[in-house]
């Protein structure tokens, strides 16, 4: 009997499940995703996320490994796997990786979006998948305020309390924001981050400091100050979730090929 | 006792609903909102809505005009009504009028735009707003099929059974499409339609139809000819209703203020 390592991408509507973790009492994205390994697989099983997403946030490139006795043929994995799914949640590639591979150890970076529909009232399309707000966004001042979290740095003060990490310094690879138009109907504020990992509800952290930024109530400079504080106190409130998407993870997958 | 005429404007979400039409046992847009007017102005009430929506088919800017003996000031009306509604209904203007105003009679134009992602798998944050289409579609000869409908024509073979109109000429002042990318990580094909009236799905009837030209399985040319036909049983299936969203109903505003 041979065990084999499949490694999935997955894409699921947030607002749908109370987040990416295995519940007792409550749907989630581990829980659906097992429910359908099992059925395909007909073993029990176990899976590892890439990264764990609260209830509300989305994902369109979230990755999954488990590893199972099944002989079905990998390019079949997907379509296998969607038939026993809501269509909430959608397997869109799957490959064959070696045991070494690990999706949240073998992460070189992880990337997200974060959408604000900057307009009253907010578009009824767009209620589970960008957070509305009413006030004035000064852009620019958000533009400046992010370029001061761009590099290596020490992000304690942008990590919620709850799932404390060792070792708090992340570097962020890109922080880029735009304006887009024509979104259903609407032209929303999209935020899009890299880096090579998150602290717990950072990216959230970050988005409600820029839209304090943007409003006018922190300034640009405040942003430096926070960092350097180290003070999780100083941090406006988290954005809320349901803005939030997980766009990509990125992996040297020439590295993970299992051996022939 | 003065009766006070109000026309409103109101976007829904069309997935919560089994329609906009009065219903008995599903939940519908108008019962909603006539739920929502009897909590507010305290007596029975009738809509009059500016077009029939299907259920799944969203809404950005309907019309509703309603009768009311209530002194509410007209500035507060959104407001109150949207305190009593779902936030898949979001009513965002109001203003009085006089009686002589018919949400669907007084109507100079209708417009609808339809939203497909062509490409696999579809994006699970837009499964209730774009209609997926695996196969290739060519814009080109999508925009040539186009053309042909823009215009003064019998649209009687774009007429689903059901409910036909005495007289089915129609007048397409406007018929785009366009490639709009970045829609919350997809591109999307927006199809956008404008006329005097519109027959019984007849949008999706003509979506359905762009898409089989799109696909290569009809010539823009049998555009003219399935038009010339006047054959229904010729016109290809109508488009899911889930991509379909009604933009704007324009009226000549002026010509309704209520006497001082």
């Amino acid at each position: 009997m041979v065990l084999r390592y499949i490694a999935c991408r997955v894409a699921y509507e947030g607002s749908r499940f109370h987040g990416s973790q295995l519940q007792q009492n409550a749907p989630s994205v581990q829980g659906a995703l097992e429910n359908a390994i099992e059925k395909v697989c007909c073993h029990p099983v176990r899976i590892i996320l890439a990264g764990r997403t609260d209830a509300g946030v989305h994902a369109l490139g979230q990755c999954f490994r488990f590893a199972t006795e099944s002989s079905l043929p990998v390019r079949r994995v997907s379509q296998a796997l969607n038939a026993n799914l809501d269509k909430s949640v959608r397997v869109w590639e799957a490959r064959e990786v070696d045991e070494s591979f690990h999706p949240r150890f073998s992460a070189l970076s992880r990337t997200y979006r974060y959408w604000i529909e900057n307009a009253f009232p907010g578009n009824v399309l767009l209620a589970h998948t960008a957070t509305s707000c009413h006030e004035q966004l000064d852009l620019g001042a958000m533009q400046q305020a992010a370029e001061r979290l761009v590099g290596r740095h020490d992000f304690v003060a942008f990590q919620s309390a709850g799932s404390p990490a060792p070792n708090t310094v992340r570097c962020v690879q890109r922080l880029q924001l735009r304006r887009i138009h024509d979104v259903l109907g609407s032209s929303l504020i999209e935020i899009e981050i890299e880096a090579d990992a998150f602290l717990y509800r950072m990216v959230r952290n970050i988005v409600g400091m820029l839209m304090a930024v943007g409003k006018g109530s922190l300034m640009p400079s405040d942003v430096t100050k926070l960092m350097q504080s180290k003070d999780r106190q100083l941090c406006p409130r988290p954005a809320p979730s349901q803005g939030l998407c997980l766009m990509d993870v990125k992996y040297n997958w020439d590295s993970y090929e299992p051996r022939a």
